[in-house]
């Protein structure tokens, strides 16, 4: 793997699937007396938010401190960055203060990027969002959630909880996602494509047509305008927040015809095969994009979806910055798969 | 004890006594060499504040860190909830990052019942003030306040300093304890009502009027409209905060006026028993609701209920959380005197 | 040394010297396996911020989490202090919570003095910033960087990195260091002028008349409102922030009026000793006061400010709240150097 998490593009089918494989083993540190892992003590991680995310910020506080680390706030907000701080003066200040991991969030699109390849900064930098760019650990811990309840039932038989995946990377192979709403200015929609794509799956996008990004006929991924059309072809459905002030722009005259046209409410899930399930990154307009009911029913993986952000961000975390732990500290877990695949 | 703390009116005397004397091992704590606990090791306390209040946010801080807990700052100012979530799907989030614990603060009377009552959390709640409703470690900590300077002085007689309560539930029976000010509004007043009811304490609420609320007759404690008819015979007298925005709604002309009858003065703290001893809940109005010199004098205990404020709060989520925790982790003092019980 | 930290002008040369040789000790923590020191472990120390300053806080941050201290961040925006709250109460309240240290930003020169001779606080009060006043901890961090670089050169021949001082306090002895910018609001240049001079440094102020404080003849300093004239003679040239703001006050019809006479560009770096180095107390405004290529050229310590700011910051809190700790507890370094002096 590579030093940092940009693109949910850069990513490796290798690399996606020891991320997931990962976080599996993270996902047992809930289940400890004590729940956490000695890896990153002694190591800082700083996030540096210039929007507010508050959802975001703690899911990656708690991986962080779940795994040892010292974790700084910077919210950029009233900090001299908005003094007209250059990025470049605010890496060089965080690499200097010995920050291991900087957990950016932007609302410019390719700031991740510029910390990452500027030379500025000489431990880890992690993308959480990035304009309408990409949120690659949205992907990868929505690709952990679909993984759990859909590998293995390609058949489209009924779907069971299943363990770790088997590491063949063949888990989402040939399944059928469909992501409805506001694609244009979705950063969550574009790392799903990447790295769905890159696991084997098949991608649906739904979207009014003026929520379509210039260009979309390159994306790896098809196109409906006709949400019932897809649904019962669908092993997961994953619902866009929809920004209310863009719905204008959109020529959408109402909420409410947006939603009888690209919500996805009791009746549309109705039409779902059996065994699919609905995913949403959060936070929801319950009535807009999705229905109450739907959002609270057993098909829903939204809560889930949270749970595993964390597991996804400790595994993250861990392979970006834990490879000079001694082996001792590995997790249990890890130490056994490493232990098997080198016997 | 339950598994949340919602309300002051919520705890039998045996719950309340159980907390008071654990905070007396707590703040045993401070005096330790290294000022900790491992109690709470690998739990996480999410503090979930709608409203600012950084005194209380830092006491439940500073209490969990001691306890080494994990700690993460959720204000909900500027985050996805003022983006429209709902409190359930900001409550189902907290719960699925693993939130152990969930402190809230909230604007409006009662959302820390809801969030205790919904199922949506599987964690305690911890009720951090809500609108109107209750602050139930505020009363807690003036109860355990008033314990170390009241208890077995109910003859009149000078008051000294005391150990932990005797565990028999009787230490504030009888004593007589006079509440002033704005008890329309004060979550402050109506938790103490409560709590010191239960513990046996004669409560007398002081107010104008228009500051007391609708159907005062049937909470158990008496009111008068009369300030210096009262403080002769109190054992202790808590000064609530004025809100200044509110003194209009009351028809007072002015500030002054409203502190000429009643504010606590030198020449009104001169008419209280010698053993007497004045408390505020804090943050002051200097030279309206409290003279300086009242609010600096060796019978006021306004930094001591501080103090106390932490212990108490290492109480409550010890004893919510650190259920768990083998018998060796607890602190000497409460193995000893649950030795002591159990032989 | 004394309890406090609020002024670089209380400082004797011993207490400096004894904060920067703890400060190369500390630099050496960012090399261990675990970066982390158990110095403070069970103490906490509360950044109380009445004026935003990002990076002074996390700098501090970092520092007192190396050292295994507790922190709390208390920003006294939307507290209680706005609420009206007394300085006074607001620090009975952090002495009642158990802080061992308040590190104190406020803009009001004076305030951290106040604190510390009220007698309301227990534990060791840090100034981070006041007002126009003082900044000692930044005034301290350029010393460590002066002379890490400048140590030992005073023949005016090459700079060589060295490593921690002598211990002999003359490391500085008759450098000659050169700032320049807005003294008139700057608590930097106020702080740096008095350590410089307590280590033997001669400081040349230079600022346009307007930006000179009334009684600056009697500053242990000189003065000159010609850069060009000073630079061939000086070791060092710390370019201050310049708020535009405050160019108006100044009569300085543009910024670029100011920049051609004031700001350091590459033809005026040029004009310095071969040895010399470049220092800002940043953020900076590249292109103003100082030009973008001097700011990123090889003499330029401005990055490496930041780095020993850490260092300074724990060397600070750990001889203020270390006292306590058992000497085993000390880091390697310390024990050995303090074995030496002692046999």
């Amino acid at each position: 793997m590579k030093r940092h998490l940009i693109s949910a593009a850069d990513l490796t089918r290798d690399d996606a699937i020891l991320i997931l494989d990962t976080a599996e083993e993270m996902a047992r540190v809930a289940d400890r007396p004590i729940k956490k892992l000695p890896t990153l003590r002694g190591r800082t991680v700083v996030n540096l938010f210039f929007e507010d995310s508050t959802r975001t910020r703690i899911s990656f506080e708690a991986a962080a401190k779940r795994l040892s680390a010292d974790v700084i706030n910077f919210s950029a907000k009233g900090s001299s960055v908005s003094k007209g701080e250059s990025l470049k003066d605010t890496a060089l200040t965080l690499e200097a203060m010995g920050a291991d991991a900087v957990v950016i969030r932007h609302h410019a699109s390719g700031a991740p990027h510029r910390l990452a390849n500027s030379g500025w900064i000489g431990g880890s930098v992690v993308n959480a969002g990035d304009g309408t760019h990409e949120h690659p650990t949205q992907a990868l811990l929505d690709a952990f959630t679909m993984r759990r309840h859909l590998a293995g039932a390609a058949d489209g038989g009924p779907v069971h909880h299943r363990g770790p995946g088997d590491g063949t990377g063949r888990d989402l192979e040939g399944r059928r996602v469909t992501i409805v709403g506001d694609v244009l200015h979705s950063r969550v929609a574009r790392s799903n494509v990447h790295l769905l794509g890159t696991l084997g799956a098949h991608v649906t996008l739904v979207a009014p047509p003026t929520l379509l990004p210039i260009g979309i006929e390159n994306w790896p991924c098809e196109v409906s305008y006709d949400l019932d059309a897809v649904l019962a072809k669908s092993d997961a459905v994953m619902m866009l927040r929809v920004q209310r002030e863009r719905m204008n722009a959109a020529f959408f005259p109402t909420e409410r015809e947006y939603s009888r046209r690209y919500g996805l409410d009791a009746a549309r899930m109705a039409a779902l095969p059996e065994h699919a399930i609905v995913m949403h990154p959060g936070p929801m307009n319950r009535g807009m994009e999705i229905a109450a009911e739907v959002a609270d029913s057993v098909r829903s993986t939204i809560v889930e979806q949270v749970s595993n952000g964390v597991s996804v961000r400790m595994a993250v975390m861990y392979l970006l910055l834990g490879g000079a732990a001694p082996p001792a500290e590995l997790p249990a877990a890890a130490t056994a798969r490493t232990e098997e695949k080198n016997s």
